[in-house]
């Protein structure tokens, strides 16, 4: 029987010209896929240029991650996007990194919503075919990277699109399977033991805990870390460690 | 003896969300060459991708009219941009306007800077090679349309990238053969008549009189033409007209 | 007894940099009551300026025209704003304006919601309270220019702010009273004699005829007049003659 | 005699949405004027409002730190804005400004260019004449903040506006008494007990020793301390109790 595997992704490239935010550097030393943001919410061209050089040197897969064009808000803020515009906008996205994914000499691997997209497209049928259709105009096999059961991955997979799920081992989980919002009490997971923990049992028995106490099926291909405070990059590390003397395979999605 | 032989470019897609100014169905049943808007000084992607793809459908060739990111000014405020920055800009718009092209079956066949990067890369050398470097990074066989002796021509044609020369028939020339500085009088042909009699005599003979009255050579294998009102489509039409009419064969360069 | 009274408002200065869209000067000639893009879904301040300057000459009133921070969508996607940006975004908007209102010899004289903006504080209670906060940030004394019954209006009274009720000639009403959502047959009215009437009876009996055939009651104190068109000017400027001829006397309101 | 006076400057708020710069908090505690950026460059208008009343909590005077518009790069790129457009942007983020001051019982009490406009506006009597327009826009009694012997001094002195010089510690002198350019050996002084020393010297006898070891005349009113790093905050805190120390008297200009 082979080993489990998992794929662990984290967004980068998430300054804008003097401002920085995430630690690139740090990240791509954990990480084996990057959520690269491609100047709608974040990454101004330069920044996008240097994570991709940097990714490609260590041979981390480059992902575009896609958003609402909201520098103010930081692709935070829902929008309204009619369907044709943010199809465009999307692939408009995919298209600025792919330019710098080849300089690299690789190509964007695959795509993920940023924020208030990512959320939006959980439920919202209509910019998710928006979103999938965006990534067909860049490319008709690209894989979408996504939560489980969303729209989004839906209606990828009935595009054709292949699909990779993840989850969230510092987010809380209702009996269900769901994340649990993040206006409820509980629904982040901070304490850095139990983040490990809860790695290592969604990589190793795609199970997790639930906010109820239960043991529920969470089976992700990858899993989402967080890179924007110091202390999320130690913690990333950690779980990538643990992951790997736990006999757990880390490994890009093919 | 093979016929004389001109391309015809104008810019296009240069609206931006709500607004629109160029009128792009009229111009792409004139032009063989699209230059086309690519966000950074107007050119939304839904326009983006519309024009693509009624450019595909007509045969016209895209090119990516890459600007200083500059809504605002229309991109005709010089900017001192740092190399690196504007070289990362120029190859992300490049490659946005890419996805668009491919989706539309086709490629962006080349590349026109827009506004103030274009007068400002017929002598600043430094912004010169960022623009080359640019396209470098997107394609290392991108062909560049530019002012004849410009430092842009003069740099891509050392790193190696095929170069294309334009006229303006509608801009007075000096005796040198360069520009009529537009503050100065008589900067802008503005009669219909000899707009279309130096199209002629530009793309039949590569020559064209000067301000001073004397007759000077102005070799280019491109026309270009000005699109953003309506007399200017009718102008526009017109010299294609008389053009074929005093045979020439209008036809995108290679 | 008096004559009736009405005031007539319009949005201008809805270009941005090179791109136009509204007839400003003609607008001029015609309404009471100028909506001034703010540079937030169009509006530079260059224009911002010019269409202050030539509003006092006419002694038209200048209102600020607040917007989600949307260039891209001009202002027409509803976006999720938190309360606290939302708030601080409109008082920045009226603050600038105020400027060039203030450098005309004037003063910014009321607030009125664009787009999506004006859409969503119909009924978004929390949106709408920031708007309100917004405005009391700016001038505890500015009116608020809105829809009869709306949250906007609601929360804008309770909160000490004058309002001022607005209606629309060339929009169909229910029997309720409320507008014909844009997405149902017959909401928009396209007869230029028919939105003349509807103006008139408006202005001086304070009803007009619902699309299901019932006379309502719609007491507004200014017609919002579109004037994003040529044809659109030519009925504005009739509306407005034909009002005065039926003895509705056209005003700013206080 | 009367105890030496002088003024502590430094840049807050630049920070945008999600992104953080400056410290504020800890800048406020150490200067008396605070140049707060108007959202050109950075400042969102929740950032602006909440330096703004923080500022006047603590008695510091808010002065409007205007900027081409230019997030992308942070302001730090000269650009050819025409005049007229750049008194408008001048005016315009005044006004925005003044909305938060206001609201929090005080006035935008001087103007001080950022980055490239700041440069710019030494040399560029245009640019410095366009600047001086925006300001009497706004206020026609607002003091400029900015380098001695500058267009933009000189001009806004011509204009009757109060002109405030300021110095610079950690920037080396010509013998003339103009700054060393950053592109020459020995332009910054990075040196702690130096900064400290020259800041003294300056406050108390108006006097620096030019980078050519001659004591030049430097008499500024204000002088501009740097805040963008931690390091910097602690030497700014230092340079301001060694100048109280030196008995000399920190405090806002009239």
């Amino acid at each position: 029987m082979s080993a489990p595997l998992i794929d662990l992704n984290a967004d980068l490239g998430e300054g804008f010209g003097r401002w920085h935010l995430t630690d690139d550097e740090e990240l791509l030393s954990v990480v084996t896929s990057a959520n690269v943001a491609c100047g709608f919410h974040a990454g101004d061209p330069a920044t996008m240029r240097r994570v991709c050089d940097r990714a490609a040197e260590r041979g981390v897969r480059i992902g575009a991650q896609v958003s609402y064009r909201d520098l103010a808000g930081f692709g935070r803020r829902a929008m309204d996007v009619p369907p044709a515009e943010l199809a465009a906008e999307v692939a408009y996205q995919i298209g600025a990194l792919e330019v710098f994914a080849r300089a690299a000499g690789t190509r964007v691997a695959y795509v993920k919503p940023h924020g208030a997209l990512y959320n939006r497209v959980v439920h919202d049928e209509e910019q998710a075919r928006a979103v999938v259709e965006g990534v067909l105009l860049a490319d008709a096999a690209l894989p979408v990277l996504g939560l489980p059961g969303s729209s989004l991955l839906k209606t990828a997979d009935k595009a054709g699109l292949p699909v990779v799920t993840e989850a969230f081992a510092d987010r809380a989980y209702t009996d269900e399977g769901t994340l649990v919002p993040r206006t409820r009490e509980g629904a982040v997971v901070t304490e850095a033991d139990a983040v490990v923990a809860r790695s290592v049992a969604m990589a190793r028995s795609g199970v997790v805990t639930s906010l109820g106490g239960r043991e529920i099926e969470v089976r992700a291909r990858s899993l989402c870390l967080h890179g924007d405070t110091p202390g999320a990059v130690d913690l990333a590390r950690r779980v990538r460690a643990e992951l790997e003397s736990a006999g757990v395979h880390v490994a890009a999605f093919a």
